[in-house]
């Protein structure tokens, strides 16, 4: 950043510390803002403040919202007794671009992993407890956390502790994405793809 | 951004259209500001907004500046009898790195592209020509615009109108980068390269 006056090295500065912003795109957005119009860049700065502090956690599903219960919650044509569990927000905005799933989520915000000190009470596996434990329970949780060893780890872990509450417990299926070579897919797909095969 | 609220969607929208920043990276970045604190983000946007109100060009080399003159024009350790001109301000960050440039620069903010619409008028060459044209003329006129077909344009535009005033004109070297492999050099770098040996 040699050679830049303050106020560019402090914008670099804080957007090469944003994920998957190294120095160059940090360099080429503090550029691109310079170049905005003012109005263009007071709207920018309020989006930013404005999503954090109007966002908050469903107080059903732990999604982001800024109501305190998210819009699929509060959805007459949502069935409740579907929940599926993934990671983050970003994985039920997955599944709702499908089109395909009618049910409601719960997401974790993270995935169990000893390697980065993330312990279940870290992610939100006590919310999902008290929601299904109430005198109306779910009649299916799918788990659908990643297909990483912190995504199988966290499916085992929720699988242990709801199906003694006689709850059925599914997990999203493991095969071949659409589209694929089956050449370019490893081994341990393949077989999961062999394990899961269904009659035609 | 299916099933997010508003606050969410409106900064996705907004981080997506900055310059290289696709859906997936804008969607990563807004939660990255929802899960900073509300200080850091306040900072964060007061950080966008000073820079874009804070910074003008200066007077002298259009480089991005807050005072009237950027600190490279004013030095007095810079020999203002050289001038570089380069096409953007990271080009000039990129040559202050090498600490061996001891001149000054002039910043065009582009370069002559017709593909582009963009016409001499566009970028700073009269800037630069009312810079040299005083009583005092520099020494020497370096252009280090890119080596791409939009930047070569330019530097023979440019050096067509200062020889005239009897000005030293160069241009930097076309070569092998440092730690390349011949092979993987294309035919017109080699030929440059060979070109342009200096004895040993």
């Amino acid at each position: 950043m040699t050679g830049y006056s303050s106020p560019i090295k402090s914008l670099i500065d804080k957007f090469s510390k944003l994920p998957g912003i190294g120095g160059r795109s940090a360099q080429r957005l503090a550029f691109h803002i310079i170049k905005m119009s003012v109005a263009e860049v007071e709207e920018f700065a309020k989006a930013i403040v404005d999503a954090k502090k109007q966002i908050k956690y469903c107080s059903v599903c732990c999604n982001y919202t800024d109501k305190d219960i998210c819009p699929i919650c509060l959805s007459e044509f949502r069935n409740k007794k579907s929940i599926m569990v993934v990671e983050e927000p970003k994985d039920m905005s997955a599944y709702e671009k499908t089109r395909q799933y009618k049910g409601v989520y719960h997401i974790l915000h993270g995935s169990i992993s000893p390697m980065n000190n993330i312990t279940p009470s870290d992610i939100k596996i006590k919310e999902l407890l008290s929601r299904i434990s109430v005198s109306d329970p779910p009649d299916e949780i799918i788990l659908a956390t990643n297909a990483t060893v912190e995504g199988e780890a966290t499916a085992m872990y929720i699988a242990k502790l709801i199906k003694p509450l006689g709850i059925k417990v599914t997990r999203i299926a493991n095969g071949v994405p659409i589209g694929s070579d089956l050449e370019y897919i490893d081994e341990i797909t393949l077989f999961r793809a062999l394990e899961g095969r269904l009659e035609m």
